[in-house]
């Protein structure tokens, strides 16, 4: 973090850093008063608290092999190959196997300044609007970590539903069926159809093992009750 | 937005729709406070000038097809399907085509109750550490938002540095020679082999048209001034 001035930014920057599992938060020539504002992120003080402060970019990324500066392009010409985060990512995952990455942001107000930009390899774009380009710092911290820790292949763990079996379904299918002929909705004429119809939508809904359950009851208790009232 | 409480974090999600080009801000029972003072988000005054107020998730929700809610998981057991963000967001584009979806934020303090939550048809996960899941809410919606609009195929345009051609490359080391002859580094003995070795280095370095151009002044003029001061 560059020449940070709004505390909030530092403390954001920090939570997601530890949102994302990045370690080691350095910041160059801080408002002195952010700085110390900040240790108050939340979930994210111990970061905060082992925060390195340089007083040059230099200085900051000397252990790092790969310097990437962030950018919202527009004001400048730059003089740097430019890269989409998404693309820019995947360099970046793959340096950081063997060495140590900077990911540089600078001030809320002017970014990095032409002498920070020159320390660096490359810059990174986050594909915002081009009418409105200019993110907030915190959020941008926030997006390129999640971009470097997110994995397309990725699939959600949890278990596929069971889907219901076809007896359960023609149960549920009949005991609707028979709620709608006691309550007058099927004209007997048209019963045949009417059941199919039912018989499709049935099918349509991907009900589950549980709720085939659930619905079985249901519909039971429904059918029970009509049958009850043209009885009494 | 969900019973937001803090005006920065409905001003920050005001302001990542707007990078990333998302148009229909609903509020649902938010702090009143939150929303007045929430009016004035760095180039997001329209959207949250145009932002829809409802009492309630359902009403919010009324014209969207698919209904996803936000969570950290952890405090709650979930009765949901939940996917990560990499794979849902999938889903959320492909319905983007034909219709309307809401992606449901929860306040600060809790997140979304279980009643706001019945409305939805899945539950979405941003992949934070287990040890400290629970995202800032701005930063949060930024995420969602920048892996809605990510390109995985996106390949910056910026012209591919054309590389210098070899032509250049041999001068370049030429005069690199030259100096390093002058200078005293290159011994008599192993002149050949330093040559090699320096014809190599330059090759590795990919240098491209125009830095060839650059580096051959800088030696030529390197070599010059060897050369001036070995004859007088």
């Amino acid at each position: 973090m560059v020449g940070t001035r709004n505390p909030l930014n530092l403390g954001a920057a920090a939570r997601a850093m530890s949102n994302f599992g990045a370690r080691h938060l350095c910041v160059v020539n801080p408002w002195q008063v952010a700085f110390r504002e900040a240790r108050s992120a939340v979930g994210a003080g111990e970061l905060l608290r082992s925060a390195k402060e340089f007083p040059t970019v230099a200085e900051a990324v000397a252990d790092c092999s790969l310097v990437v500066g962030t950018t919202s392009v527009g004001r400048r010409e730059l003089q740097h190959p430019l890269k989409r985060l998404e693309e820019g990512a995947k360099l970046i995952r793959r340096r950081l196997r063997t060495s140590r990455v900077a990911l540089l942001f600078g001030s809320e107000k002017v970014g990095l300044s032409n002498q920070d930009l020159s320390h660096c390899h490359w810059l990174l774009r986050i594909p915002t609007r081009e009418e409105h380009g200019s993110m907030n710092l915190g959020q941008s911290v926030a997006v390129c970590l999640y971009e470097l820790v997110r994995d397309g292949r990725a699939r959600t763990a949890g278990e596929k539903k069971q889907l219901a079996a076809s007896a359960d379904l023609e149960r549920i299918t009949e005991l609707l069926f028979e709620s709608l002929l006691a309550s007058g909705y099927v004209k007997p004429r048209t019963a045949d159809v009417t059941r199919e119809k039912l018989r499709r939508l049935v099918r349509r809904m991907k009900i589950d093992v549980d709720d085939a359950a659930l619905l079985l009851g249901m519909t039971r208790q429904i059918a029970w009750k009509l049958h009850q009232a043209k009885s009494s």
